[in-house]
């Protein structure tokens, strides 16, 4: 038995487990520094379909306050949402309605959303598999977290949803600390309490792009001051930084999930949001000799067991 | 001897020395995730006077490009600053001053800024002390520094300093990795190369405002996602993070540096910048409760041995 029959073990033998541990091996040449890993998150590291978690979250705090003040029901925004009505909302437009429902944390302090992600990611269960939502993270893609960190590896997520509500489960669910998650920032503002101390305040402003494209390549740089030499993503929205984890000299890689496993997940592509219009994440990897893992055919196992 | 008489040796035995022994004792009730230590840099843990390192690496830039390129002499900001003219450079006014050098530097990578501030910190030589700049770190803050990390304490450093200058130079100086360094941010913008793949080159922009006064409290919670509960500064622009710091529940310490010791390094004085004004730090700290390191009479080394 050697070494690498201990790794990865909920990956299939063939090229894609190969091409894992080839890297693995490749990376002891780079210095401990350079051994920088990024995952997104929503269908990289967990399963974001039917909705991203953080929609559903979104959903039960607005129905939650509905409940307390029913004049909520009649904002569009809200109305769209609470009747499920796709038209509705794709009129409105994704990024005011998401605004809409973020305006439901404006004001808490950050220890006080943090609690509420955390209490509602504890009591979650998958609307269609049936999984407590903290079993919907992909056991393949923490043994490769493990993995690298093993080979020196820093791991951090680099996420399109929001930073805190990421932060408030990354350490529990991958073992990544608060400072070590990059995503989509909410400002938050100093504020005097009566007693004159200060208090850290959500408001309902974005600070900066939503974390996507070329603004994860960038946000990267603001946040982390590192570039990765290892990437996976799934979406069109991860593009850049996987092409950024391969640009420079020396081992990398860029890991792409396909979305091929309708029995035991769902089937879908993620699409390419810029540079070459209507091409999907899998046919870029494809083009520039990337890795793609099928969840279909590369993972023995999706999901952890249990215990 | 007990195990405090192994910590902070260069701390004299006192007040202060006592004050920091019994917090690092009673961090001991914190949940490890809330062990959190945030410091300054300039003035704090190394040298600021008579001018930031920053400051110094910028005109030593700017006198090789205008011997290069003879014309940049005729720039107002760096006639001023090439012919050390205060008055000029008050009546510029320091932001412009500092936005013109800083754009010395625009289009670069990130690499090639890091190896440039790398470089020069390596040969640079304090203009008064005649130390190293690398030696004009403070002994007795380094000692902190370790002594809170065997405590279980995450270490950070959040400077009103340009945060790619300090992380060139935090993992060497201070064993924290680029991502734990949050200080003023210059934009980055990503760029495609002739062959299609992303490259970053540095602009001309700031990224927020400069991180002083209550920037740096919302730049930790955006960046770091952790809330302070040790924090140490000497100047005005720390005032609100050392508040922050120490307006939770449970044990928690705000320790500022008190720049009296002429003999061996500077005497001077740093403002509170906001909130009450003309009100110095060391005049904040009696007022709030703080502890003050005085250099003069707590430390008995200031910079680290030659070896």
């Amino acid at each position: 038995m050697t070494r690498s029959d201990l790794l990865l073990p909920s990956w299939r033998e063939g090229s894609t487990r190969d091409a894992l541990l080839n890297f693995l091996e490749a990376s002891a040449s780079l210095a401990p520094a350079d051994r920088v890993a990024t995952f997104d998150n929503d269908g990289t590291l967990w399963c974001e379909r039917p909705a991203y978690l953080q929609f559903l979250f979104f959903v039960d705090a607005l129905q939650r306050a509905a409940d307390t003040d029913p004049s909520l029901r009649d904002r569009p925004e809200f109305a769209a949402v609470l009747s499920n009505d796709q038209a509705a909302i794709g009129e409105l437009g994704l990024a005011r309605v998401g605004m809409a429902l973020n305006g439901l944390f404006a004001g808490l302090t950050p220890e006080a959303f943090s609690t509420a992600a955390r209490e509602f990611v504890d009591r979650a269960v998958h609307p269609v598999l049936g999984l407590p939502a903290r079993r919907t993270v992909y056991q393949p893609m923490l043994e490769l977290i493990e993995a690298l960190r093993g080979h020196g590896f820093a791991v951090f997520v680099v996420s399109g949803g929001g930073t805190e509500f990421v932060r408030a489960v990354s350490h529990d669910l991958y073992g990544v600390p608060p400072e070590g998650v990059v995503g989509t920032l909410v400002q938050h503002e100093m504020v005097r309490r009566a007693d004159g101390g200060p208090e850290l305040r959500r408001t309902n402003l974005l600070d900066g792009d939503a974390n996507e494209g070329a603004a994860k390549v960038t946000r990267i740089q603001s946040h982390l001051g590192r570039r990765p030499v290892f990437a996976a993503g799934n979406s069109g929205g991860d593009r850049e930084m996987l092409e950024w984890a391969t640009a420079g000299e020396g081992p990398s890689m860029a890991l792409v999930i396909d979305h091929d496993d309708d029995h035991r997940e769902f089937a879908y592509q993620g699409r390419a949001e810029s540079f070459v219009e209507n091409e999907s994440i899998t046919e870029v990897a494809a083009r520039l000799g990337w890795t793609v893992a099928s969840m279909a055919n590369d993972w023995t196992t999706v999901f952890p067991s249990a215990d």
